[in-house]
């Protein structure tokens, strides 16, 4: 993995800091491991950092770490720790830190023990928001570079391996050859478990490839994405195997009309629940069934926010935003159809960064 | 992945039940991914499970996974839910199930914050232990079996990798041919981010495998395991490139001394921390210094009770526990060896599950 520069880790750090000058934290415990990537390139499996308002930063992390903490963040202090949480809440004891944020959604209800026990009198923990989530919201210009580059390999897999489709192939080899695939072009591996669903498994939103056979007629859908230097790409395309029949070229078409509209809704400004809502409305106006959220922001993590779904309390989205755009139609027991495609935010039509042909392709 | 047979579930069940009978909980909220899996055979990554005191249980997800629901977990009852804490507390509350524990190690700050506000005052949640981890402590016949198969793919990988190592592979190469000969024999994948470390690589506990190319001369060590219905093996082996130095040969020989040590000592009866003690001791002793705990168990976690390290509380080793010995002494700039064998304990020698050659290979 290419180290991250330096200054944008500081640029990360400084703007963390003015966030936390303007709150009642005195300094935030970041726990959550893709923050911590985020604001100092660490990426072991255990660590925390100590980000002050006055903007200091210091990481800690245990013996195992401490030459790869030397390496990634070799800008940053790092105090070498048994327990993170007790090492960096004596840190800010010692600091006069009295207000210390803490991530109530990366801190298990145990880690808040170990915290308030350490923390005595002198420091005080309070649950704080997801103040890096949201900052990580908007990407920086290092950022889209290394998702750029993910999403051109998942793109060039989908090609290679689209072009390898055969009756007879199983879900699971289709799921090896794009894991081969992208990590041929420079992958880390694929960003999450990969979706690969034939025939009636296509109309089930979440389904793990099995040995089931491809045959002719029927459905394929593939849902992955690269992972590269810790970002993570997300696409999903729907062939079919042989000529189409007229009800999955008919829900095809739907979910493609469906999808364009919303992808070009995208914009900076639009409240998230409220495009989500617009999918909603559309699929019940269609007579089609509601399975899941219409997408998510995609980056350090698959899923991070902001969430395009009815719960959401995102803010509107703002330009340099990374978002999928999902929808699908399920038919249980027959087959079913989503296009995915991740987009930059911007002040007018986003940047598509899944060019993946999104016709029906007959294979 | 084959569905674990009904019969060892609804065992697991009833063994919790059993448990939660003679402690002050009505009921359990099982949140731990793991765990979940583990009294159900649900494997969706969302979801939850009410286990109660009279032996009922009940899985939560969202619609996504409720085709993959009544697949795997076909003789449960499965509620479709937006929010599983929710849906799980309302259950709780109409079933008159007062002392609700959950899992503080498997629950965030945020999530106890839902579910606190849908208890309301009817339910009552309480921090409950590590119950269900320390059930998964000893391995039913169902499980070794799976253990077995993932280890037996761990070797012989190991086995035709090793054979193909020249200089000039580099470590991110033979991380990937691991992963590749894994898989071809079944494997879903690595158990874990495979650690492949060259030269002073070597030296760093957990190495992150590079494009850094291997010479003649230098210590090759491979930590890594094949993940098979959702077990995970873990095995290092240390080996060299050509004709072994004296300072390679010294420190491999005391490693594996020491190793061979520990892991016959690794009966019934000894207590983890008791066990990773004599490690220290023993390299202290040597003049070398102690750069991580001696083990930990292994099993649907890559890392879970029982932990062989100083602050590990867990209890005396019982038949049918299955940890990881692994000490190694590391030379900072020049190399490192560690010896990583994962055994079955019994009330005599252990059963050694990792059997592939641990003397000083040159390749």
């Amino acid at each position: 993995m290419a180290p991250m520069s330096g200054s944008a880790l500081a640029a990360r750090r400084s703007a963390l800091a003015a966030a936390l000058g303007g709150s009642s934290y005195d300094a935030l415990l970041v726990t959550s491991r893709e923050n911590i990537r985020y604001l100092s390139g660490f990426t072991g499996s255990n660590g925390g950092l100590l980000v002050t308002s006055g903007g200091e930063c210091v990481l800690a992390t245990d013996g195992r770490y401490l030459t790869q903490a030397a390496r990634e963040a070799a800008d940053l202090e790092c105090l070498e720790a048994r327990s993170v949480l007790v090492t960096l809440v004596e840190r800010a004891a010692a600091r006069g830190l009295r207000g210390l944020g803490f991530e109530a959604h990366a801190l298990t209800v145990e880690q808040l023990g170990v915290l308030e026990r350490a923390a005595g009198d002198d420091v005080d923990p309070r649950a704080a928001g997801h103040l890096v989530e949201r900052q990580r919201v908007v990407k920086d210009a290092a950022e889209l570079e290394v998702l750029r580059r993910a999403f051109e390999i998942t793109d060039a897999a989908y090609g290679e391996v689209l072009g390898q489709l055969r009756p007879g192939t199983t879900e699971r080899e289709v799921a090896w050859s794009l894991t081969d695939a992208m990590r041929r072009r420079g992958a880390e591996g694929p960003a999450f478990d990969i979706i690969a669903a034939f025939g009636e498994n296509s109309a089930v939103p979440h389904h793990s490839p099995t040995d089931r056979p491809l045959a002719r007629g029927e459905l394929i859908k593939l849902d992955f994405g690269a992972k590269v230097d810790g970002y993570h790409a997300d696409m999903t395309r729907t062939a079919v195997c042989g000529p189409a029949a007229d009800w999955q070229r008919e829900i095809h078409s739907e979910v493609a009309e469906l999808q364009a509209d919303l992808r070009n809704s995208a914009t900076a400004g639009v409240v998230p629940s409220d495009l989500d809502a617009v999918m909603r409305a559309w699929l019940e106006s269609h007579g089609r069934q509601v399975m899941h959220g219409l997408g998510h922001g995609v980056g350090l993590a698959i899923h991070e926010d902001p969430f395009l779904t009815p719960s959401s309390t995102a803010d509107p989205l703002a330009p340099d935003a990374v978002v999928t755009i999902e929808p699908g139609i399920y038919l249980p027991g027959r087959g079913g159809v989503r296009i995915e495609d991740t987009v930059i935010v911007t002040a007018d039509r986003p940047v598509v960064l899944t060019t993946s042909p999104r016709e029906l392709v007959e294979v």
